[in-house]
């Protein structure tokens, strides 16, 4: 699993919008930025977050990114949103880990059961609260520390990853029989984030 | 699953060892320091890294820690050590992520499958290596970037937390017959590595 | 006008719920921690964001914050969030600064125009939108790069502050009559967000 | 006015001169570096700090920034330095916010008024000192935290932005009558630092 | 030699001038903050870097530092400044590093030989450069990007450290014979600037 | 001497492998990064660090490093490794600084006599310890808290500088004759580690 940890860049002039790495040159750490006189206020807009999104997947629910890559303008700002919604009745946003951000959610409408699990070090504790009643389909909305947080899927990672993990790592990891693992590596791993 | 991020304090002053946080005081950030007039060299050292572990367990290694709680003298320094143990045949340290660390991973003695699984954006690639030939039990030297790196390890974060994550939820995140879920969650989940 | 520039502490262990400091201790920069087995869930939790707030006062507008102050265990994550209420036509949240954090501003019901102003650098351009049409009161979520991200109200700053700014630096900054100056200074500086 | 924190790259080799991006580039967040081979002492060197600047405009002052746009050797030391000469008998450098950067200010001659107003969150008390006696015209030299401190003049950002802010808007943020924030708006803003 | 790296702590209210620990508390990284109300405008003042230091010493310079111990509003603030008086005619600062800052020099009076060396990778490289013709004493003030940037003076910490280096070491170190590094190691170490 | 402090770039994505500057483009600040989908396991390996090194040089030995140079991988991760082998009997490595990075270093093999050297303000305290019983030739590991830590070996950057540094500010900073230091200027610099 990548533990990579991260940090934003931080603005050495007002803003720099991002924009493609130009031509001859190849991928950098970051964006480049765009000519700040070039720079227009859409630059630093984003449209739709209040347009519900179809949630009828595997596991009920879709989240819409609004990072570095949809809102250009966010690039060295270290910060970034994401909504969520959520399928009535059982819809959930599997278990994952932003590599490169904090979160804090605020359920918008409908009820949330949210938690995180500490390390090790803590015996793996695991923190939940219900957020909020309310009976229809519960949107959230995030709020993420950083223009590109990421997400690792933990399922996805584990048991959909390309290639796959070597089946005999995972059955003794997971301590079940290896058809278990050799049936979870045949799913189709559905993204419902990326 | 913790999402923290992390960085670690840079000193202010040449050194700081850690000392236990003063008689009424809290937890801080971190750690306090020793009075620098009162450190002396064993402060800065930690002695057994070159002791075999025994590695007799469910999943066949035994991780060293030596991070700020083992060596004081690491304190502000952004870096600690591990030595991993791993029983012949299919010794395994089980998937893990460092919330708070990169890591180097040098190969002293056997054998090593190693890898890391990259994040939804990517595709969850699988990128791994077998490192050095060698039919003895292997041993290996971590280094990581943080004084306090922790580890959350996957299976035992996501079927062995305290209290349990609803099965409800893990059946469908791992999209498998609940039997499985509850099956993985009523087993013993040995920490190897806390 | 305090210029200091900021940046958030970094976790180095999974959580940091903030208590007021020990006794016996004084002020240190950021917060103290909890005991991390002494946490609970509602360490994590604000409650009453979805409440409108009265936005009869002069500027037509109320800042609800959701900082360390109100939500501890943001403690050491570098994120905040607050809730604008703005009076129905020509509510204003007016112009301001945040001395610590970057900000991403969703309007979630109204109209809102809003902009910032670049620096000397860039010829103090403003760049302003208007966000999403409505005609009721305005109510708008505002995700902050800091977990004490702190404001500056201009106005309040300049004119409001206690004792007052000697009123011939004012008159020349402002190029305008002292007696501008002196009515300005006389104001009651309502602060609709500390 | 903007609101963008900030910090310096933190330098990757020993020297990183500054130069204008390379042909087929465009900007990027800092600046490029010379191959180190090619650098010559020169570029680390500013001539002309000693030299007095005449202070005859409408603020009685100007600031001579000695920044990575001056000084190229200074890209990724996260430092730099700005020479003020102040007209005698009410020279003044209008209230502003360096965005990046915090400041040390030595009076090198004369006497000054120097001062900061502290957020809303502690009342917006304003901290003065009067620095060194003496009747001439005052120099002082300044060490800012940044290799791009950046600068926002107050009245010049919310008076002389272009276009201009909403007139309404500053009538109610400012409390004036609108009269005094249009002959505000059309003043000529003299802009003695950028 | 101490090969600490380091950063100063980031703000997280206005303003944390520096007290020493509190009673019962023992030393942490950096500093506890004095409650901002009852801060002065003395705890950001610093009186005196206009008076001339006596250069009659072994080296024939002194070093005047204005960092957080002898000015407690800089704490936080990463920042502080030096004020370097030579004696005439051969006055100097011993080559010296600052383990945890970058530095800019002004010379003010005088005229000063100053240089860097490059590390291993660059060959060595020495950057030289005479600052500014005159006859007298040179002063030098000096801006550094710390607020507590420390110092090491090479000879001093090589020869003169206690108690002393191996003197073996030092002779393979240095390829000389062991006269020359006993009669080193027996001599008195003025050390101008701590 | 080079006092650059450091700190390594962050990651904005899972991996950004280092590659040289595009054709067009000059020197960055760090490393430009892969085409994610163009990288290979290969990128994350650096094999030989088991292969014992020729230590029969001036200094008795001879450093083996693995950073962003040698193992692209590393970009932007903020950590690096090296291998030390010692000649039996009295081979060292010279006094040093990393300037962009703290160590911690393994004996695996041997026994040797480590230390350092702390600032001024703590009147250039030595620390040391002797590393493990042994008497054959040591090898040690050291992790490095920086993808490209730099060294700077303190007798090569001071008496072996090109062009060297003016004899008479070393005879006077290291108060010996001036044939010592016209001496020292003479030898030749092996350096055992670049």
């Amino acid at each position: 699993m990548s533990s990579s940890f991260a940090f934003d860049p931080s603005p050495l002039q007002d803003i720099c919008v991002a924009v493609d790495e130009p031509k001859n040159a190849v991928f950098v750490n970051g964006k480049f930025c765009k000519n700040p006189n070039l720079t227009v206020a859409d630059d630093f807009l984003f449209q739709g977050i209040n347009i519900p999104r179809d949630t009828n997947n595997n596991v009920g629910s879709f989240v819409t990114t609004v990072a570095v890559d949809q809102l250009p303008g966010l690039n060295t700002l270290g910060i970034s949103l994401a909504r969520i919604d959520y399928a009535p009745y059982g819809g959930l946003n599997p278990p994952h880990i932003h590599p490169r951000a904090t979160e804090v959610i605020m359920c918008v409408e409908g009820e949330l059961y949210v938690g995180f699990v500490l390390s090790n070090q803590l015996g793996n504790r695991l923190v939940t609260k219900v957020l909020k009643p309310g009976d229809t389909a519960a949107v959230a909305i995030s709020s993420l520390s950083s223009q590109n947080p990421g997400v690792i899927t933990v399922a996805n990672a584990v048991f959909g990853s390309k290639p796959p993990i070597n089946p005999d790592v995972l059955t003794k990891a997971f301590q079940v029989d290896k058809k278990v693992i050799d049936n979870l590596q045949s799913q189709f791993w559905y993204n419902n984030n990326s």
